[in-house]
């Protein structure tokens, strides 16, 4: 680390404060998953539901990120791991904050999740796979990247030329070619409650 | 950019709807002024009172800043523009939360400020110049940071062996070295009810 001469000190407004006054806790929800597996659609779907029930919440996707904060970064392996690296400090400072950050990114390596995982305070990370196999992701091709990264117009594109690791024990796997956005965003909501993270019905 | 093949579409949840729910709006409170001037104390203080008032805030700070999202960077001039510019667009992600940020950094040179401005819509940016003279920054030296640079045991020190350039048109200035904390923090309060950032007495 390059900042010595730098000392924490805490906050006087508290996340047990921020928590308090919203009502609910802070945590990530961090969707994993191919591009095309429905990552940033289920997390705005459950951002909506949790807004609408009166929670603070913010979803990270590569929409906000990738044209600002890490618009230096590129697609190679070591700047997607800067890229998730500042991510997660960024998910960090929401859930001081208070809220429910969710974050839909491919983030295809397990290490850079785990260090995510690693900077936030025990169970402030929910890591849900969006599991949806490489031929429908494919074919949705909703943003025409496949066809380019075939067409070998892209590099580094994971699930063609860059490999994807799937999360090995993820607190829910949701197979996005098989359930519909309302069970998706459902499951996702059970284990909120369950982890008593939310308390609305 | 080399964020190519990414697109921008909005989020369900708008920055209208937060602001709403939070009743005030979003801005960046930019705090700017030497080290020991006050910046950190002021905005944290800031922070209290708009919490208490039921508002949702956020301060960004060195502390929580230097350690996480900008560990990979020192303090030439390079990097303290990278750090400010990181600063500026997790504050715009903030702000795009519904959030009023408060950011407490040195940011000594004013094109970095502006740039911060710039990625900000019109209204949202809030530059408040801590003043404070060297001699009584130095005197102060909470951190024991002017020493250590008089020493020079730390290069790039603003105000000993790095420049300041002061704000040429700030919302606020506040002389820190004559005005008290409280009435510092009512005179940020007046900007923000003036701007009608938030509404309450």
């Amino acid at each position: 680390m390059k900042s010595n001469n730098v000392q924490w000190h805490s906050s006087i407004v508290t996340r047990a404060r921020r928590e308090k006054c919203n009502g609910h806790k802070g945590a990530v929800v961090w969707f994993t998953g191919l591009s095309g597996s429905g990552k940033s659609t289920l997390a705005h779907a459950v951002e909506d539901y949790l807004h609408s029930g009166g929670c603070r919440t913010f979803v990270l996707d590569g929409d906000n990120v990738r044209h600002g904060l890490c618009a230096d970064l590129g697609f190679t392996d070591v700047e997607r791991t800067e890229n998730i690296r500042r991510v997660g400090e960024v998910s960090k400072l929401f859930v001081e904050a208070g809220n429910i950050v969710l974050t839909a990114f491919i983030s295809p390596f397990e290490n850079d999740r785990s260090s995510v995982e690693n900077i936030l305070s025990p169970g402030d990370f929910i890591e849900i796979y969006c599991s949806c196999s490489l031929a429908v992701c494919e074919k949705r091709d909703v943003k025409g990247l496949y066809k380019k990264a075939r067409a070998g117009e892209i590099n580094n594109f994971t699930g063609i030329s860059s490999i994807y690791e799937p999360p090995r024990n993820p607190a829910l796997c949701i197979e996005t070619d098989v359930s519909t956005l309302d069970e998706s965003v459902k499951m996702v909501i059970e284990i909120l409650k369950r982890k008593n993270l939310i308390n609305f019905a």
